[in-house]
């Protein structure tokens, strides 16, 4: 049986989705939940690896076992009882047995936020990064659109990657303002490299400040050069917040 | 020199607004780091007391000084940049030296927040209460208009409370659906008793769950019986909003 569960996790605690050594992911923590829950080994595979400190709403994650024995519509809040505050099971499905929610994902939407005001709000800096300066949203939002399209987005992507193709789509990239000056950098791709959202979001707040201007991404992506493109944004700012089937 | 700042906080990490001998208040950590950056002590007053676990948007605290030697209007990123991130200050100015958070309150706004799904959601876990039952927002709408007008509220201040007098004055009391599924319970007053609001919070969850009827809420006031309201819900879905002078 292929088990297809939907997860939701605050990154903040942990050293992003991909088990590792010598910190904890959250690939482990759901592993060793639902492993002693079902009393055997499991092993999940995941739509999209999230960076340390990075968040989902909707990560969607896959996993094979011989038999269920609990029905598959109460996993959510069975397993939701196991696991600690920070990551919660949202639903669960049985998938044909080829569903593996890396491959099979046609796309993936982020939001990485942007809280631009004086002062830090409290309650919203586990998941925005804080920006006091004055921001030009207007352009911001005018520069969005030039990433969207198929295009080699080597300069967006961190330094070191292994990646051999570094060609993206984007479908999709707006710049709206939420309630608390909460600016919302908004990304649907059919795939992204290493920090490439992240630095997309460096990016557009360089448009914001006026250092660069929004006719400049084109530049800047046609150079592949990661010099050009903006630093790479903190990752609280980031969730993932939809992978589309 | 009164010195008026309002006054951001995440309590999910404190005992509370008020100084205690055994536990950390948020008092405690803004009038250490205010006494450090001006090199003497201060004593903050507060709008309100709020309880541990509660949070703040715009808590309103004064202090005096003999002489300030920083511009006001600089006061609150400087003293952000000694405060720990789960509470920042908001705006400064110079008030009357008469002003006292507390007593020239014409109003406070509390908003109580509850989670309605099937399963939490990390990222409002820590402002908000999780109820997965199927809830009647229409009539937990129609009961919050019970609560408006000049009442005795003893029903709704927490048994073991010394205050003498028990009549406050709701100027609002509302319910709507927020995205997330968050619903808010939002209410206006001139003051409010100890757990009044997460009191009323918990008996308009009854009124959702069908255990009482919105026009049941007249006589549970009239009463004047704790034990025939709600039970007090968590301070996790508890926000002080607005104070209002």
């Amino acid at each position: 049986l292929n088990i297809h569960l939907t997860v939701a996790y605050d990154g903040t605690g942990y050293a992003g989705w991909q088990r590792q050594d010598n910190a904890l992911a959250v690939q482990q923590v759901l592993e060793e939940k639902i492993a002693y829950l079902l009393k055997r080994p499991i092993e999940l595979k995941a739509a999209g690896r999230t960076d340390a400190g990075v968040h989902a709403l909707n990560q969607h994650v896959a996993f094979t076992v011989e038999d269920m024995p609990i029905p598959i519509e109460k996993l959510p809040q069975i397993i939701n009882g196991y696991l600690p505050a920070d990551i919660a099971v949202q639903t669960a499905e049985l998938a044909d047995d080829s569903f593996n929610p890396r491959f099979a994902a046609k796309y993936k939407i982020y939001e990485y936020k942007i809280h631009n005001a004086k002062t830090p709000l409290p309650n919203i800096r586990r998941y925005s990064a804080f920006v006091p300066n004055d921001l030009k949203l207007d352009k911001m939002a005018e520069a969005a659109a030039f990433f969207v399209g198929r295009h080699d987005f080597k300069a967006f992507c961190a330094t070191g990657s292994v990646v051999k193709d570094t060609v993206r789509h984007i479908f999709l990239c707006r710049v709206f303002l939420m309630a608390d000056n909460l600016i919302c950098i908004q990304i649907k791709g059919n795939g992204f490299l290493y920090n490439m959202v992240r630095i997309i979001a460096g990016t557009l707040l360089y448009v914001g400040l006026d250092k660069i201007e929004p006719a400049d991404i084109a530049g800047i992506i046609s150079s592949k050069d990661r010099t050009r493109a903006g630093k790479t944004m903190p990752p609280e700012g980031l969730t993932l917040v939809e992978v589309g089937y």
